[in-house]
């Protein structure tokens, strides 16, 4: 028997990370596939002294439905945050939680594209947001990015010539997959054009936190005169990804729409870990917990680019990231990594081919490795393998 | 500065249960508003041995990313269950958790519906579930019920002369809002349409374990041979909704479609969540504490028709439901539901106007009531004091 879907599911494609990471749940297989956390150092123990004190405090509630926009004073602490980072202006009413910052860019989606819209995006993108606004039917308009983020030039070049595009969606920090940053001068000149041409801009930042060089910079949003600008923020890269929760920041007027669609998705994120993350961030301080993170993944970083140097070919490019949790490479024209992965499979190493993050096509080359669910032994380990493979290959 | 949303957006409408919980938050209000079960009643201690128990011995994975269709021995519990009902030939492989069933609703829409499709529902139906495929930019077509269940024969006209009915939606176990139940017979014939017509059937099902009164029925998926039959369930009534997890049954070329949904919408549902239920399963007797929660509704509901009798006008129409969480009543054709809302509020008492369930319109004169969450004395003030303002109005 054959069912009739909707002519979306055409589109909607299988995340090829979801898939490595099925390839890889054998315990002996390295994996720099998923952009995981470092679990042996989630705050288990003072989760379970959390949980006891919102239980005991306020079990019925979280245990209840709540309201559709979240737990009032974990919205604060939010914005609160977000103020270290320019965003200033907004209350807790400019917040609403999701289910991960998955759900949010599910919801730029819904809220802005009909089928046939243009979103813009660089290139390479995300790959989870390319999967989400395709379920839209929409167009993708990828644009080069120099050390400094998108072309400004071919951006204002793309706007000019298609009405179509809804938003331009962009990761200023580390960018996943390529690691990249934006430039403080690049920011405010997007918000300028963006201004410019009407159009809204949705900025992913999930790592901006995790630095390990370099100098931050403000938001994207921090430039934003017109509440033109929707900032995605998660607990996911700083707290623990299993809790599922991110944030949407926004205007009054974007964001209302977000919070109707988020009443007909799933009514409102887990009351208890709403109330979990709040009393964590009051009995422990995060800050402290992202200092000692950031000098893990800051040693990692360290030994896979010093392994990547020692074991890969002279002619691969490694994109050093400032922060995040990837490295990207570029390997020689000539090396498909889609290809290649199934040698190196053998070897129970994993990484995640390129190409899925150029929704245009390209990017055969090219391939992103984690470097912070691994420990140093094992990633210098997984990386001579890689090579090995390599060299095979030559 | 406005901004241009999708189209779909014109159709997207607040919720009037979520707008109504809004007006009743101040604790001096008696509510018979959402379907909020009774929190004084929630497993609080004991999910904090649960949690204590899950973080001890599977902290690591139960804050870490997981499989999107959700931890295996709580899927293998949830079809341990629905084989009761007589859903039989499934594996843990035909359920995928989501976020309450709210978000199995917004799935249906996302996997079937394009815009300008059918849905086919109960007349009234649930207003979640209209407001969540109303996104999908759907037509209604509401069958009417009787005392069985929705008329086949008006079932079968729709389905021949509307090829664009893409499913159809009911609750077949004390209905949301009517609180009516379907026959065995029923349950039967519609599948047997369903196949003739070559039509999903959504089964919406969050109540069946919560009968007061009658004879349990097999769901409708129990008489599918064909894999068209979505069962969607939870854990919201049975254990608690802040929790936010539910699930969806289906074969797999259809769950298969589901599963990419999720992956795109939120990647899965928090990891440390499923651990709780499913261990929460392992440590106590779920049955047991749904007889105890069977004990108090049942009372409460007594309790509620009682006093309604007393202080109601005699034309007015109880629907009395065999289980579930709600009461449906039809007032006085000139008596406007909406209209007498504010007054009602005035004396502290809310209830849900019935018309925004019918999605075609009508039922203006019908509203619904819960009992569930509303101690016996406060439920007997409530409805005195309902009882005066129909007697000021009249």
């Amino acid at each position: 028997m054959t069912f009739k879907f909707a002519g979306r599911m055409n589109n909607v494609k299988a995340s090829t990370i979801r898939e490595v990471l099925k390839l890889t749940e054998r315990p002996e297989v390295i994996s720099f596939g998923g952009g995981m956390p470092a679990a042996e150092f989630f705050p288990v123990d003072e989760m379970k002294k959390v949980t006891i004190k919102v239980l005991d405090e306020d079990g019925q509630k979280a245990l209840q439905y709540g309201p559709t926009d979240g737990f009032l004073p974990l919205r604060e602490k939010v914005v609160e945050r977000l103020g270290r980072i320019g965003i200033k202006d907004i209350t807790a009413d400019n917040v609403l939680f999701t289910a991960g910052s998955q759900q949010g860019l599910d919801f730029c989606g819904k809220v802005f594209l009909d089928p046939g819209d243009a979103v813009v995006c660089e290139k390479p993108s995300y790959l989870g947001a390319i999967n989400a606004f395709r379920a839209y039917e929409c167009q993708f308009i990828d644009i080069p990015m120099d050390d400094d983020g998108m072309l400004m030039d071919e951006l204002e070049q793309t706007l000019e010539a298609n009405p179509r595009v809804k938003f331009i969606y962009v990761i200023p920090d580390f960018q996943n997959p390529t690691g990249k940053s934006w430039s403080s001068e690049r920011r405010k000149q997007l918000v300028e054009l963006a201004n410019k041409y009407n159009k809204v801009v949705i900025e992913d930042n999930p790592y901006y936190e995790l630095r390990y060089s370099g100098q931050p910079k403000p938001a994207i949003k921090s430039y934003d005169t017109q509440d033109r600008v929707v900032f995605l923020g998660t607990f996911s890269k700083t707290l623990a990804p299993g809790l599922r929760i991110g944030w949407i920041c926004a205007g009054d007027e974007i964001l209302s729409k977000y919070n109707l669609i988020k009443q007909g998705a799933d009514l409102q994120v887990n009351s208890l870990t709403q109330r979990q993350i709040n009393t964590y961030m009051e009995m422990y301080n995060l800050d402290v917990r992202i200092e000692e993170l950031i000098e893990v993944y800051r040693k990692r970083r360290e030994v896979m680019v010093e392994q990547m140097k020692k074991h890969f070919p002279d002619e691969v490019k490694i994109n050093i990231a400032d922060g995040g949790l990837f490295l990207w490479v570029e390997f020689p024209e000539h090396i498909n990594t889609t290809e290649l992965m199934p040698k190196v499979l053998e070897k129970n190493v994993a990484y995640i081919p390129g190409a899925p993050f150029y929704p245009n096509g390209g990017g055969e080359n090219t391939a992103r490795f984690s470097f912070s669910a691994m420990p140093e032994d094992k990633i210098t380990e997984g990386i001579k393998r890689m090579g090995e493979a390599l060299k095979e290959l030559l």
